[in-house]
């Protein structure tokens, strides 16, 4: 068998060895499908194809979680209904093919559905799901989204939808390959979240055939098609090694000479936090509070987020700390009930504090109930604004929470100007957090979605680890903390380049903690330091990573190469 | 009578005092209009009306430049055209309505304009226009777009348009005022290029009536109407002792102690250079090649562009310096023939030299034609790339242009990754090019051209000043000359902070060299740099600014307040 090499961005290390399966592109109906010769004939066919997707549903709803599961039992319901049977029937007499007799009467149904609004306006994409899948079936052809698993494999896909991800069953997801999508594409989030290895904007990718071996190097990037047995053992053995290596530290982060770095969990709902609480950190470093905003269709209320940041907290105790960051809606990620309007840039729009300006009682709410579930839980709750650019921005945030009776205040650092201002921004406030994506795409004026633009917005870029050094320099000049919240904390060879410059804090995905705890412990703050300059004076990002690797712990340098 | 005071941002310097004219909004045909009593009657009044706005272009081509001309004429036929006049009767005749039948008329045009392609679908605008024209006759409302003036008028719209402006009577326009638009608005931009006092982002703006009295301050942004005849004379006195002061320097810009700082002009076609060669100027220091290929259908050939970029270059002789940028578009200025698809955000994509290195064929051409027009006029063209954030990016600028036989190449500075890394970004090229508006957007990750976040766009934050300063750092290690393009230039104030940060030349437009000329006069090139730092660590855009002005030479004071 040809061993062939593809290489792409390595997002959620370790590697992984399986069977490759593909996430076929949506299906449609031939716009030349011919009549059907026997329509009675082909109404049987349509209805069992109907119910083939409908047991297919059943049965994933059967390996889902509980919020999955109903979603996913409702939806086989929709393929069981007669009535939607009985308008396919209706197209297939009236002489159209069987797939298009599917797609008519799914879009007859969702014209319904739509004029029904609420709750059946909401199905319409569980229905033309449906419809999606039973042309598939109908024609015959592999079904679009993700296949049902049943084995361990590599999942391979163009990219992956959050709606995709959802139903990924994470047990037998042994690794994940993506054409398109760069750093901060959802998969490569999900993936590190979920502790995944994966590999993203893969050229090629979807030449990879189904069924084939594939090993994928979450590190290095490369994905290799039959792969060797040495090379695959190699990588199991890396694997193995560095499992047992970062086994041999635990406990609070900190620096070979004792420094102490805060080792923290990126988390985005209830479940986050359950998973996290149960881990060897240090606490939340961002609990991105979006999910209870953006899926609603009307603003949440009091009652409703207490209840949901109450179950956040708990698992943290008294003892450990969770910083929230207040709701980041506005632009890309819209508020079906406040929404500003459609911008021409809208990573340069009004988001973040803006809406949270133009809308205050949102705010206002959202400070109120984190107050509630902090006094309730006992937590010990700190609560930051994104996108804020501005001293008067910082004093207007810090004296709504303090309005709320919340105890802490702080900013994320996420446009240059809060980074390069930040011993004014950080005066009113008890902290900062450092952003790194949202600071990466602006210092670079690249958008952090287009995987064209990676080169630029790799996080080693110099011009973006200076920006970051003033951050830092602004801060120690007030003698505040400033942490990193942004992906490239958990980099272990960055997370020695934002300690040497002065980060006290880091927070990332719970499954690059440990790797991260490891550098710490092999290097002094000063040798940190060292790294940090030398990066820091680096003409290009290939040279800033070169001179920090090359001089980092042997065992490091082991570790990641 | 009432005296009402309206403030917005002054955007073009100076005073203007004159009758108001109200750009009126597009007309449409009432949805409930009635049904013509007297199909033939009605058929009088719109071939009436059509005859009324075939005239009324006649009346703007005879007083507008040759290619405008051109357009309105050949809109006046469209006006004229019996075949339109026969449609209209036809819907006439079915019980349209008079504005009814005028638009479906026109929209069956329209297709068929589109469906013949090429020459006739570029007129599908122009048609449109008689249409919304003709249906404002026929409806006896307010023309659409700007009115012909007859009289020194100070000119209220919500925005001006690319197409409002260019049908502007320029002698007549004393003043603009625009309730929407920022700082950065065509309309901002396009007023100080006329030099036309101009007032923007004037919330209420619509609601000055056509025909009261109105003065403007296009340096302080208020806008009176009906205001008294004291305030009247007493901004009349501060614009002619004003301009005594300016007309009392002349020749190269320079510190009160001989430290030069080129003044030169920012340009964006043949127009400009003409004019702005008879100006007391010392060359270009933008020339926006952009005109040249977005309006073009097709690449502009080697032979078209030499041309054109010849007669740019002529009005300078062989000893002013001319600054050429390279094709900046992309994003939110597409090239009908190098189109990379749609972005989520354009400011953030594949804009400038990053498309040019997606279509390096077109950058090939432009770097021929230039280096052939260079020769042809024996002109001092220097070529800079837009958009360059690392040393790789100029590097490979730098060899194209070095290949084309050009002597100097040069990036512009307006990502902060340059910004901040100008020891190095500066290092394979000649010279750098602040674009301080590009700039600020993204150190403040603020759009530009959004209204709503203009005081995130003062160009006073003290942060894009540190970034300034950064890449002014950065240009002085290397010993390479860096200068301003972007509007900031031409404020007098910021003039000298830039000075002082070490900036070695100033292009504004051209209208605004005499005042910053007067400044540089009043200060040695020591106060320019107390200035510089007073502002560099201020807290916010207000102190940096009230800082520099309460420092400043007091003649100049009293100019700007």
């Amino acid at each position: 068998m040809e061993v062939r090499t593809l290489q792409g961005i390595g997002v959620s290390a370790g590697s992984a060895y399986a069977t490759a399966v593909v996430v076929a592109p949506p299906v449609t109906a031939p716009a030349d499908e011919p009549a059907p010769a026997d329509a009675d004939a082909e109404l049987v066919r349509v209805k069992a194809a109907f119910e083939q997707v409908a047991a297919e549903l059943d049965a994933r709803a059967a390996r889902a979680d509980k919020t999955a599961a109903q979603i996913l039992t409702a939806t086989a319901l929709i393929a069981r209904d007669k009535g939607l049977h009985k308008a396919a029937g209706k197209h297939l007499a009236a002489g159209s093919g069987p797939a298009t007799s599917v797609h008519r009467a799914v879009e007859e149904y969702a014209a319904q559905f739509e004029a029904l609004g609420d709750y059946f306006a909401e199905r319409v994409t569980d229905l033309r799901d449906v419809g999606s899948r039973t042309i598939a079936a109908v024609l015959g052809v592999p079904a679009p989204g993700v296949p049902t698993l049943t084995a361990p494999s590599v999942v391979i896909a163009l990219d992956l939808a959050p709606a995709d991800t959802a139903v990924l069953d994470r047990d037998l997801v042994a690794g994940i390959v993506t054409q398109e999508g760069g750093r901060n594409s959802h998969t490569a989030i999900l993936a590190a979240q979920m502790g995944i290895p994966a590999v993203v904007h893969c050229a090629d990718a979807l030449s990879i055939e189904a069924g084939t071996s594939v090993s994928i190097d979450g590190d290095s990037g490369a994905v290799v098609v039959n792969p060797s047995a040495e090379s695959v053992a190699a990588l199991a053995d890396r694997d193995s090694k560095r499992a047992t290596l970062l086994s041999a530290t635990s406990g609070p982060g900190k620096t070979s000479d004792g420094h102490a770095v805060g080792l923290l969990a990126n988390i985005g709902g209830v479940d986050d936090a359950v998973a996290a609480g149960a881990q060897d950190l240090e606490g939340v470093g961002l609990f991105r509070t979006e999910f209870v905003f953006l899926s609603a269709k009307t603003a949440p209320t009091l009652e409703e987020q207490t209840d949901i940041y109450t179950r956040v907290f708990q698992p943290f105790g008294t003892d450990r700390r969770i910083v929230v960051r207040t709701l980041d809606a506005g632009a890309d990620k819209p508020l079906a009930f406040a929404d500003l309007g459609a911008e021409e840039n809208p990573a340069l729009g009004r988001r973040g504090l803006r809406l949270s300006q133009a809308r205050p009682e949102l705010l206002e709410t959202q400070l109120k109930a984190l107050a509630a579930a902090a006094s309730a839980t006992g937590a010990d709750v700190r609560v930051m604004a994104p996108m804020v650019a501005t001293v008067e921005e910082a004093k207007w945030f810090a004296d709504q929470v303090a309005a709320a009776g919340l105890p802490k205040s702080g900013v994320m650092i996420e446009v240059p100007a809060a980074a390069l201002g930040a011993r004014h921004v950080l005066a009113p406030v008890d902290f900062g957090s450092l952003g790194t994506n949202d600071l990466a795409q602006y210092t670079m004026a690249a958008d952090r979605m287009q995987g064209a633009l990676s080169d630029l917005l790799d996080p080693w870029q110099p011009a973006v680890l200076n920006v970051i050094k003033a951050a830092c320099a602004g801060a120690a000049e007030l003698g505040k903390p400033i942490g990193v919240c942004g992906e490239s904390g958990g980099d272990p060879l960055m997370a020695l380049v934002l300690t040497g410059l002065g980060v006290s804090s880091l927070s990332m995905a719970p499954s690059k903690v440990p790797a991260v705890r490891f550098a710490l412990s092999r290097h002094s703050l000063e040798a940190c330091q060292r790294l940090a300059e030398s990066a820091v004076s680096a003409a290009t990002a290939a040279a800033a990573r070169e001179a920090v690797l090359s001089a980092a712990d042997p065992e490091l340098q082991a570790l990641l190469t």
